[in-house]
Parts: C-alpha cells; structure tokens; sequence
C-alpha cells in the first residue's frame, strides 16, 4: 500500500501539525495565504516513524514519493537538481509537531556539487557567493550526516583566514573558498575514507536520513523531557527552495518577532544580516543589526515585511516568530511559527490581546503556561543598590542572577548538584550546552544578538541572560573572562540584570519581583474562572502575607513544628521531650506556651478574615533531639579516652537513652501526627490553647479570626473523635475565661489509605478533610520520599515505569482514586463536608487540575505558587465546561 | 418504670444467657428440668449495667424487687432470712453470660449473724457446723465487700490452730471457730471502724454489690481482655439457698465433669471432699479424694450423680462441669456449665458425640476454637529419653514446658518480657496469679487437685500444668522449692509433663507431637466442609514437609531472604552488595546460584505434585550488610586511638561508604521488593535460573513441579510487566537448554494500596494475586509494625481505639477493603484469576473468615497454623453456608 508521505506546501494547511509538524504546517498555511514562501514539500512525521520501526532505513516507497516531489519541484522552478547550468538547491530542515529550537538538523545549499558550485557561479556571476554556498553545505553536511566535529571545519576557515591575513569571513574571495573546499574534501576523505557525495539525490537521502536521525540525538531527548513533549511524535522533514541571503549587499536573512519577545512590547522586534546565510543569524557567529535598522537600508522590504508580520499574527492569533531572506532586494518568507517568549512577555501578550479583540479572555488564560508564572515571582536586583556596572551586553532574557562563573555546560552541572549557584559564562551557546542553561542561574555569552541560541533558550527557561556582551574577552582555555582591566576566574562570583544587559562583579542585593499590572489583570480573569478556591502554606507571619498579597485566600497549611524548631526555643521543647513525668512535661509546655500564642497572633493577624487551618504537632518528637549517630560518636570518644565517670558522659548517656527509647525504624510510619496527641495529650493541649488565647486576642483588637484546627494523621475515627474532644474541652474552656465566642472548625488530614478508605466514618467527626498527598503518596506506593527519589524513582521515571514523579504531579489512578473516594464517601456522610488539598500538589498544574475535577473546594501551596494555582484553577474550570 | 430485674430460677430458661448468665441459665433450665437445685433467683446482667450507668449505686426499685424475691424464697423453703430459730442462709454468686471461672466474687453463708448462728447451731445440733459457716460468711464478706485481705484471716485461724496444737481445721472445734469469729470481728473492727455488720438484708445489699462491683476488677477484665469477652455485658448475680457440705461426714461437695476434660475420655471425672464447703475443693487448699471414691463411700448418692451428669450432658448436647452438694445424704446440684478442657479433649468430645450422634459433623466443628488446635501442636517429652523423676503431682494440663523456676506471677511476667522462659511454682495460684499463668511455659502447684485454679486456668489456656505435687516444700520467702534431698531455687531450670504429673531437673528433651485419631478425623471433615485452600509458608524442606503433615496443599510463600541470610552465604551476598560493577556482581551471583538451586530443589522435592509460590529477593540489601552503628563506633575507635592510617581502618571506612549508600530513613518504604529487580534485573535473573534448573532437575528425577514466581511489592502494573518479561526470558531459556517443559506462573504480592487499587491494570499481567497483608496493614494505617507496636498500638489497642491489632487480625474496614478492591478488580479483567493470602493473618481465624468470605482461593500460613487454618476454613463455610 502506498500511503501518501509526501505534501506539497500548497496540499496542506495550519490544521496538519500533527502530521507535517509545526514548521510545515505553517509553511503550507502560508503558502496557501499567497506569501512569498519558496516552493517546497514536507515528509510527514508518519514516515519518520515508520523510518524508525524500519531500524532507521528509508523505504523506497518514501524515495519514490520523495523523487516525485522534486521533479514537481523543478517543475515549478524551471531548475533541475544537479543540472550543471541551473541547478535546483534545497534546504532540508526538521520540523516537529511542537518546536524544538536547534535541537534536530538542518542542511543548507544541498545540490551543490563540484559541477553545479560552478553553475551557479556562473549563472549568479557571483562566484565567491558560489564558492561560499558550497563550502557550507559540505560543512553541514559533513557535520550533520557524516558525523565530523563541527571545530574541524572551522579551524580550516582559521588556517586559511590566517594564511591570506585577513579576520573576517567576508573578506575571503571565491578563490580563498575553493581553497576552504578543497580542505573541507581532504578532511573529508580522511574522516570517511570515502570522497565528499557528489551525487544530489544520494545528498538528499542521506540528509533526510539524519534528520529523522536527530529526532532521537540526546540533546532532542532532553528537550522533550524538560518540555513533556512525547517521545513517538516524530519530525517531519521540509525540503525547501533554496534561496539566498549571501549573494551580496541586496540580500540578507534575518529573524523576527511581531511583538517583543522579552517584555511583550507591540513592536517589531528582531534582528538581520546583510549577505549572510539564515543560520549566521541564529548561531549567533556574527552579532547582527536590529531589524528597525532595516527600515533604513530597505524600506520597500521592511513595509512589506511588517504587512506580513500583522497578517501573519491575525491569522495564528498569536505572536510570531519569523524567519525571512532576502534575494537580491526579494523577500522570502522561510518559517513562522509562535514565538517563544519570557513569560513577562507572554502575559503582556495574551492580555493585550484580549484588550485588541484578538483573544476571548479564557484563551488569553489558556495561552499561559502556568508554572510559566513562577518566572515572575523571581527577585530582582534592588533598584535603590549604587552598584557599578562591569560590562554591558543586550537584555536577552529579563531575571537577575548571582553566582560563580564557569566556562562550560558539565561544569555549570556538576556545581549545581553541589548546590552551588552559578552563571555559565560562554562564548555563545549551542544546543550541547542545554544542560548546562538548565542548570546555571544565568547565562552570559560574548557573542550572538536577541534571537542568538543562548537568547531563545534562556527566555524559554525562563533563566536571566545577557548576550553579545562583546567586551568580554572569554578565555576558554585558561578559563577566565576579561575586560580591558579585569580578569576573573572561574569560581569567581559573578551578576546578571537580564533585564537590562548589565554585569556585575560579585553579588549584588536582590529584592522582591514587582508584579506587572497586566500579571495582575490576568490572575484577576482567572479569578473569575476558577472555582477551586486557593489557600497557601505559611507558618509565620511575612509569608502569611506575601501570601496574600499573592491573592491567597485564607492558609491552608499552618505547620506548627517549624515553631518548635526555632532555636531559641528547642531546650524548652527537650526540656518537655525528656520529661520524666507528665508534671515535668507540663511545665515546659507551660513555658512554650506565650510563645506559641505570639506565633498564632501574628499569622492571625496576617490573615485579618480569612480562615486560618492550624496543623497540630506532626513529626515524631525524636526530630527535636541530637542526632543519634552524633550522640554515639560523642559517647564513643567518650569511652575510649576514659572519661566514663565525667558528668559530660553521664549527661550525654542519659540523652542517648531518651533518644534510643524514641529511635524509630521507620520515622515517617512512627509516633507521630495524633497518634502524639493521643499519647502525651498535653502537648496539643497546649497547642490549642494558645490558638485559641491568640484568637481571643486577636478578636479583642478587632481582628476577624477563623481557626481550622487540623488534626494530622489520622487513621481511624476513634483518632478523630477523642482529639475532637479535647479540642472542643480546651476551646470552651478558653471561651468561658473570656466571655467571648470564637468561631471554628475541626477537621483533618487525610493522609493515609485508611482514612480515605473510611471517610465516610471519619466524616461523622470532622469538619473538614484536608488530603495531605505527600503522606498519603508514600503510603499508596509505599515509597519514602527521602529513600525513593534518590534509589529508584529517578530511574522509573526516565524509564518510564511511571509516567512521571509522583510526589511532583499526582499519581490519578492510586492516590487520585483514594482522594476521589475520600471525598465521595465523605460528602456522602457529610453533604456540605469542605475539602483541600495541602502539599506539593497543590501548587502543580496537573494536581491542581486533578482536584478541579474530583470536586475538591480548595488548594494550598506555598506563597510562590499561589498566582500559578489561580490561574491552573482556572484552567481547569475553562477547559472542563 | 419498674422492668423486671430478678427472675426465680423456674422463670427462666437455657436460652436466656444473655439475661441471667450462664450460670443464672443453667439454674432455671435445671430447676425446670426437675433436677435438685436448691431454689433461688437470678439478678439480671441489666441490672448489673444500670448499677455501672447509676455509678455503683443499686437502685432502690431493684433492692425492692430483691426484697419480694427473698420474700417468696422463704416461703418456698419455710426459712426466714434473719430468723433466730430457722434462718435462711443463702449463697450470693457472680454469673456472667460466657464463663469467668474463679474472676468474680462470690460470698456463702450470707443470712448468718451472732443470732442466726446460735439458732443454726442449735436447730442443726452441730454447733462447729454452725460456727465454722459463720467464721466463713465473716471472712468471705470481709475479703470480698469489706476488702479485708484474706491471709488475715488466715493468719487468725493459724494463730488458734497453733495455740491448741493442731495442724489441720477440720481437728477445731465449735469453741474454737467462736474464738476464730471473735478474733475476725476485731480484725473488722480495727480495719474498717464498724463493727461486724448483722442485719441480714444489708449483707445482701452490700454482697450483691460487691459481686456487680467485682465484674470491674483487674483480673476479671484481663480475663476478659484474653478471651476476647466485651466489657459492657454485665453479670448477673445468683442468690440460692445454701446447703451445707460441712455438716458432718455424711455431707461433702464436690466438682465433676461428664467427661475427663484433660483426655476427653468418656469417664466420670471429679473430685470430692466430706464434711467440706465447695470453696475448699476449687481453691486447691485441701486435696480431694477422686470421684470414683464416691462409689464406695456412698453408692445412691453416685449413681444419681452419673445419671443427672448423663442426663445434662444430653440436654446441653456437651460436656458438662457440675458443682454439686450432698448435705447429710441429700445431693444437691448448684451449678452446671460447659466444662473447660484442654484441646486434646476438646476435639476428642467434639468427635466421639458427632460419632455418638450427639452431634453433627458441623455442630462437632463449630466446638473446637480454631487457635486451639495450637496447642496440640506444642511438643512434648522425648519418651525415649531416660529421664529421672524428681517428683510426681497430678497431670493437671498436658504438655511439656522447660525454664527457669520464678515464684510469683510479677516475676514470671517480667522474665518472659526479657524472652527468658520460665516454670511458674507456687503452693497454689490464686486469680490474681493470671497474669504469671499467662506469662509462664508451665504451672506447678504442691497442693490442689485437678479442678483447682490453677488446673482449670492452665487448661483453658493450653498451659502445661502440674497440681497437687505435695512433696515438694515451697518457700517463697527464701524462694526455694525442696524435696527431702534437692533444693532448687529460683532461677534454676525445671521441667514438667503435665500429661503425666512428672517433674524433672534441669531442661529435658523435647519431641514433635503426634496427633491424635480424633484430630485427624476433625480435620478431614473440615477438608471437607472448607472453600479456602490451606497452604504454607515454608522456605526450607523441613518445614515444608512438617507442613505437608499438617495438611497444607502447597507452599503460599517462600521466602527467599532467608537463605541469602545463612552464615555460610553471607559474605558471598556481601560481595555482590559490594560489587562496584554489574561483572563483579555477577559473578558473585554466580556463586550463589548453584546453591539456590539446592535449596530450591529440596523445597520441590518436598511439595512433591504441590504448588510452590515462590518470591524473588524483598529485603533491601542493606540487610545483609553490618549494622551502620556498629561500623560507626569501630570507626570512631580507630580515628581516637589514632589508627586512621592501617588497612582496617580504610577497609571499614569502604564499607562505612558503601552502608552509607544504602541506608535508608525508612527501609519499610525503601529500595527493595520487586524495586531490586528493578534497579540490579541481574539478582532477579540468577533467582530465576536458580529456580527453573531446580525444576528441570526434580522433573528429570520424577518429582512433580509447580513453581509460582512470585514478583514482590510491586505499585504499578509497569514493574510486573517488565519482571514478567525477565522470568519469561529466563525461563524460555532455560526450557530450551534442558529441552524440557515446566509448567509456571508468574503472579505478584498486592501489599501496597496501589496495587490494590490499580489491581484491574496488574491482573492483566498477573496469574496470581497473594495478599501480603502486613505491608498492607502497615502502608494503609501508615504504621510501621516494628515501631508502633511498642510505641502506641498496645495503648490504642487498650484504650479501645482499635477493636484489635491489626496485624494479629485483619482490619476489615481499612485493610480489608482495599482486599475486596483488589479481589473485585483483579476479577473483571481475569475472572479465574487466583487469589491468597499469606503472612500471619493467613494463620488467624477471623482474619480467614474475612478471607472465606471476600472469595479468595488460599491462605497461607506457618507450618504449625495449618490445622488452625483448615478449621477455620471450615467454620468459615459452616457460617457462611
């Protein structure tokens, strides 16, 4: 059977992606809109999945429809392929459903050949442009499809350049190119033991080959794991008309961007070469000239190209990114598709479209990637700092970033997993270095403009860079970067304003992100959409309000062991650990006391009106005692050196007693969550009456209070019900010393299977339910986090035995079923039962959309991610209508 | 409202247990039955809950019904509570619905007073009658209501005894016991203020409180606690007219049982004592003549003794325990009840009255309390071994225990705690001894017959005891026990045969038992009646082969940890922890494989023709490797004393690295189970091999195979599917070398909530489903057993939190849900999906009534279990039926 693998750009349309991926379905759509696109076809991303069943061998069934394309093609271009006097030339490029930036090949030129190079050298009159467009194709080509490292090539230009004494590309004539060729085959044949491929069709099999090849290099498989892009797409292929940006100062190639992709700004943004080929532009070799520049130099081309930036961005309903050539004062249009952008820039973007009548309000929210949004909420460098700058490059990615400076991409990683912070200091990036851009803070490169490698990376990661910073002298070698005065090292620290463009020598004072009123107006629409409502994780007043400023709407999550963890007050509570007697123990609660009223205050106060769900004593109190293999090595020095009657060693034998008596095999399935409450219920007591005290308080100054008091771990109703009482006893008690009526609610965590198992028990006694999904992951799976992460999820996950970490984005069918049971037979006992989610997830797209659909009434998560749920909430209530 | 709170003995019947008690019930049946029972009435278990619900007061609406009922008593007997000349004396006893023998109070003689004795004495012409009885009310009502403690009373009767020179009571006579009643009302005086109360009705009032009172007492709530009895039903109260065992030699009292209820031969069983109140027989104090001696003494008394016994024991369809009375040549029948036995009785009865046709197969059964059967599996003395007798006493309760003499029931209790074994000696137990009883191998008691506490106690809980054993001389103060020649003291090892008296020095050799005709014939009817498969869990072939004995039908978990843990393997497996690359691993696994495949083939040829389920590694390594506190210490030693520098410092601190690596904060949730597999597939690999060579070979020498490849802890249905696959690898491989076939399955644990939950995903993976329900238990109530067993179970357990451990019985509502989900989802997608469960619950009879009844196919359980489990299984289908 011969299924149709082959498109002519004028057989498809915008609609196809999925089948002539991105870059071909705009080709097509483009194409068929009467833009000036050269004729070209695609070979759909089904052949490339076949190419890959067939262990990566070519049908000749594709070779057939593949040699129909071409003789349409010089059909309509009145060229031939290899023909001698009027050679048709291709370009052969990837193009996937989703766009994934130089991460597969691209050959210019193919259908150069020692015969046709002379060709077009005639038939141009412009042999130099000849000479020049050959040598890059065999450079490709030997990269790409022979496997030649890339320096190689390069070092021959630098041999020859040096040779005729002069510096730059353009100064070499025809002649010096030819020499560069005749290098290139020498180099060839050495690397290959085969001469360079003279054969064009032969050229054009072997490049499809390796582009469909390069679906699978690694830096490709990186980039759909960072950008959950599924692994059985596969890419399509464009052969293309070649047409010419080098054939002298009538032509150029450019990149731009029908809005700025830094801050979002309605402006023409982008950058061009004269006489130079479309990848000098993107590689950032040469560092090129804004694109406002070209209204000068060709204002017929620059009106024409703006008419079609505008038409371009109405018809995708989005900002663009477009790739341009001009030949000989003609314009082409090679590529569009929708920019990549800094999230700063994409909220700009989708809420003046909305504002323009482009975008409906609920595409504007759908067309944000929500975790995008955490960019937003990154510091920046304190406006009100005296700070010298060192050096000035272009503001290709806005963010500031501290750290210290290395020179290559596995450095930047390894540092990182130190812990250290770092900015990867580069000449300019490629695609190998992605990993390294990942890991570094920053990015910093010497070369390249806006639209250079390094830029579009970083904007997409959302990580602060500078490039084209061209005072900056990068050694490589010896590893340091120098201005005209200083030199600094690796190691050395280092600050970014990619916002601005400027460097800094060490580190510079950073202060909180200022929210951007179109972020403000986003997050209200989202607002408006999103029926879960959104709490957040604070245990202390400032990030109670940051919270809130954030627009979170009450706390979720109120933990109270970080209280007990404050140093200063960690004797009293070993002093209450270490109790012998219950009376022992009372009195340093007693003590903890006022302080843990103090706490409650605060955060009350912070949350004036909003409800406030306080988590009694979770962790096993051995968490608030030295260290056990610390308390030994103590001891055994101890013993060694004989000081077995010292009262250091009597002390510190008692401690150890305490701490093996509380010692636990299995930490996070021990003493802990109520079943402390349930054995030394003193200690919640205390607790509760310092909410309550600090309630009273707060009241009494004119503070709106609403106390959740939450009961962790619970298994079992019984759990439930005598911690209730015991809130209920110290509440009314608190209520008749004060004469004063404090409104709240008791509830817990859901938090093992069993509760969820049996909610519809625990319902009976609770007020609400809060699923504590970190908990309850590791007991659906039976995974410690702590142990998990680091032995073997990693290694699920990038086999893909699961689909992703579960503690990151939750687990549906396990721990999705229990939430959805729990919630079900709760609501079953308790109709009006409220339910949240705390935790992890509950800041995570996924998560977020997960608890929109089981029916859950809110989420909480940290202060950062309270804009993120808002807006996933209300992606959610859009995208379940 | 007056409800009727007090029921004459004929207003009742045998079906009213819940009301009036056992014993209560048993009166009315026997009164009605025409048998001689001394009239009385019964006090309602409802009225022993309103006198808990009223705070321990007896209303006055339940006293009048008691007046009226002590009205229409005298009556009937022509006596008159209180009447100087013809006085009323009646008995007041405890009588809850299940049997508490020796738990409650109990007071005899209440209606006597300084009048009614005289009159008693008078009317009966036996003043040391009188007297004696009276001496007994006042002591019994000062230790049972005025809580006087009874060695005071008993010191009195030495003091007297002494002063008149006589060593045994019955030489006292009538002035003597005045001159005791004296002396025990000054006692009374001088510890309660008051003097010795006379009024007959409010000794009754304050008995009967005392008795309802008593039903709270600590012994009779860890009875309770033990027999699995609820607290909240209440006793009833007996009041009956007294007649006398103690009015001279015509009179006596004895206990007999229908049937011997230490063999369960079909023989009159008991014991008598002349001219003596009841009390003394059940208190072991003096030693009783054997019923057969009845015979003699008084023939007509005899043979209407063994008609009534032959005629309850039709009526109650069981072997009845029967208190009677003979009061000067009149027998009378005070009690009746289910006599308690030791196991091998118990099933012996159970079978003869099926054979019988007392019984039916099912009725014969239902008799028997699976975690009896325990018991008879206890082992016993070598009959081979040529032993010396130190002593003889009378073979209270069969069985053979060893270990270290303690004399008193604190010390026994806090021995075992410390895992010593210990032999419990005293002159006689009291109920307050239950807790040494419990805690003890075995009893040995220098005086009290077969029915004393001790006995009874012993039997019913399958304790090996000696009674009666008078040679021996106790002295607890200087804690020794003596023969004429020998002294042991405490501490020193001992040893009984309860089945035969003996007592021997030192520990002696022990034997397995041999099972009776009589429990092989239950068993097989249970065969019969049972759904559930009975399999083992067995990973050597000498367990496997007792279990085959025992009846199991398979092996339904071999664990293969166990054999990686011989010493002799150890550093073997140490190696391939250790290995830093896959080679060297292998190669270590190499080395082991030759010997897995041995203990595979012995496990084979032992379950000949049976199914072997078989699971791969589930430990995690870190298990095989030394202990990180020891390594840390040794370490710590050599760093102080300066050793940093030698090769056994290095070499330790390699393995410090390497321990280090593989800690975890949570092993229960760590790296192990099928997560091995996963991670180091090579492990699984040589398990595998191991297993399909051990088959090939068993098929080549004729033995039957069916080896279950069993995956462990997997979660998500991915990790069985890539497990499978490497069984199906190794397997194919394997079959094809040896050109032979072995039929396998390959199925997997559900032990995480997950896989319960995704069970639908799994079943289409798995052959078989086996519920490992302690990890079950410990993920879904999020405990870990090791540490919430010590640390709060036992106190949730206690308080009532928890009806249960749930790793002793399932929890059905949490554990055993997720059971049924598993069961029910495995199901739809494979119908004849197998389905079992091993681990302990797999050996605990509610635990396979849950498993009956939720459909499984098996159980699993330890050798010794299995004939637990077969009855259980049947019992469970009888129930079900």
């Amino acid at each position: 059977m011969s299924e149709k693998k082959v498109y002519r750009f004028d057989e498809g349309n915008a609609g196809m992606r999925d089948l002539l991926g991105g870059k071909g379905a705009n080709l097509a759509e483009m194409s068929n809109a009467g833009l000036p696109v050269p004729p070209g076809f695609t070979i759909t991303t089904e052949a490339c999945n076949d190419f890959f069943v067939n262990e990566e061998v070519l049908s000749d069934e594709l070779m057939e429809q593949v040699t129909q394309a071409i003789a349409d093609l010089e059909n309509r271009t009145g060229k031939k392929l290899g023909h001698p006097e009027n050679p048709l030339l291709v370009s052969v490029r990837s193009g996937a459903k989703f766009s994934m930036p130089g991460m597969m090949d691209t050959i210019l030129n193919l259908g150069l050949n020692d015969q046709t190079a002379a060709g077009l050298a005639e038939q141009t009159g412009n042999p130099r442009f000849a000479y020049d467009s050959y040598r890059r194709f065999i450079q490709m080509f030997g990269d790409v499809v022979l496997g030649i490292e890339h320096y190689k090539f390069e070092e021959i230009i630098m041999d020859v350049k040096e040779k005729r004494g002069v510096q730059l590309d353009p100064q070499l004539d025809a002649d010096d190119w030819k020499k560069v060729i005749d290098l290139y085959k020498t180099l060839i044949k050495k690397e290959t033991g085969q001469e360079f491929l003279q054969d064009p069709i032969e050229q054009l099999k072997q490049s499809i080959h390796a582009v469909f090849s390069s679906w699978n290099n690694t830096r490709a498989k990186i980039y759909r794991k960072m950008n959950h892009i599924p692994d059985d797409l596969g890419t399509a292929v464009n052969v293309q008309t070649m047409v010419f940006g080098n054939t002298g100062e009538e032509s150029g190639t450019g990149v731009c961007f029908t809005r700025n992709p830094s801050t979002g700004e309605k402006k023409l943004y982008g950058e061009f070469l004269l006489n130079a080929q479309g990848e000098d532009v993107v590689a950032g070799i040469r560092t090129p000239q804004p694109i406002a520049e070209l209204q000068d130099s060709m204002p017929d081309i620059y009106e024409q190209l703006v008419a079609i930036c505008n038409q371009l961005e109405l018809s995708y309903k989005d900002m663009q990114d477009i790739e341009f050539t001009i030949e000989n004062r003609h314009l082409y249009i090679l590529q569009t598709r929708s920019g990549k952008r800094t999230t700063q820039a994409a909220i700009r973007i989708a809420v003046n479209m909305a504002r323009e009548g482009i975008l409906t309000r609920e595409e504007a929210l759908m067309r944000i990637q929500p975790e995008q949004l955490d960019h937003m909420l990154h510091r920046r460098i304190d406006p009100d700092a005296s700070l010298k700058t060192w050096a000035k490059g272009l503001p290709a990615s806005p963010g500031a970033a501290s750290g210290q400076i290395v020179f290559d991409a596995d450095q930047a990683e390894a540092l990182t997993k130190q812990g250290k912070k770092v900015v990867l200091v580069r000449p300019e990036t490629t695609p190998e270095d992605i990993h390294g851009i990942l890991a570094a803070q920053g990015i910093l490169t010497s070369r390249g403009g806006m639209t250079s490698h390094a830029a579009v990376v970083a904007r997409g990661m959302g990580k602060a860079c500078v490039c084209g910073c061209e005072q900056l002298k990068i050694d490589l070698r010896n590893k340091t970067v120098t201005t005209e005065d200083i030199t600094l090292r690796e190691g050395d620290l280092l600050s970014i304003d990619g916002g601005t463009g400027q460097v800094f020598i060490g580190e510079v004072p950073m202060i909180d992100p200022e929210l951007s009123p179109e972020f403000q107006e986003l997050l209200a629409w989202a607002d408006e959409k999103r029926k879960l409502s959104v709490r957040t994780n604070a245990d202390n007043p400032s990030d109670a309000r940051k919270a809130r400023e954030l627009g979170a709407e009450g706390i979720g999550l109120c933990r109270t062991e970080h209280m007990f963890m404050d140093p200063e007050r960690v004797p009293i509570v070993q002093e209450m650990i270490l109790a012998e007697h219950e009376d022992e123990r009372k009195q340093a609660l007693a003590r903890l006391l006022p302080i843990q009223k103090e706490d409650f205050k605060g955060i009350f106060q912070a949350m004036d009106g909003c409800p406030v769900n306080i988590r009694l004593l979770d962790p096993p109190l051995h968490e608030f005692l030295p260290h056990l293999e610390e308390l030994l090595v103590e001891i055994t020095k101890l013993q060694v050196t004989g000081q077995e009657a010292t009262p250091e060693y009597r002390q510190k034998e008692n401690l150890m007693k305490k701490v093996r008596a509380l010692h636990e095999f299995n930490p996070m399935l021990g003493h802990r969550g109520c079943r402390l409450g349930m054995v030394y219920p003193e200690i919640y007591r205390m607790q509760v009456e310092a909410i309550f005290k600090a309630a009273v308080e707060c009241i009494e100054e004119g503070v709106r209070v609403e106390p959740e008091i939450m009961i962790p771990l619970v298994g079992h109703v019984q759990e439930l019900k005598r911690m209730r009482v015991l809130v209920e006893e110290v509440a009314e008690e608190i209520m008749r010393q004060s004469q004063m009526a404090v409104s709240y609610k008791v509830g817990t965590m859901i938090e093992v299977p069993r509760a969820a198992l049996t909610a519809d028990q625990i319902a009976g006694k609770a007020d609400f339910f809060s699923f504590g999904t970190n908990d309850l992951t590791q007991t659906t799976f039976g995974y410690s986090r702590d142990d998990a992460e680091g032995k073997f999820l990693h290694i699920y996950v990038e086999q893909g035995v699961l689909p992703h970490n579960p503690f990151i984005s939750i687990d549906r069918e396990g721990v999705g079923e229990l939430v959805r049971i729990g919630v079900e037979k709760g609501r079953q006992v308790k109709p009006g039962l409220k339910t949240g989610i705390c935790g992890e997830h509950g800041g995570e797209k996924a998560s977020i959309q997960f608890c929109h659909e089981v029916g859950l009434d809110y989420v909480s998560c940290s202060p950062f991610r309270v804009p993120l749920a808002r807006l996933a909430a209300a992606q959610a209530a859009i995208l379940n209508k």
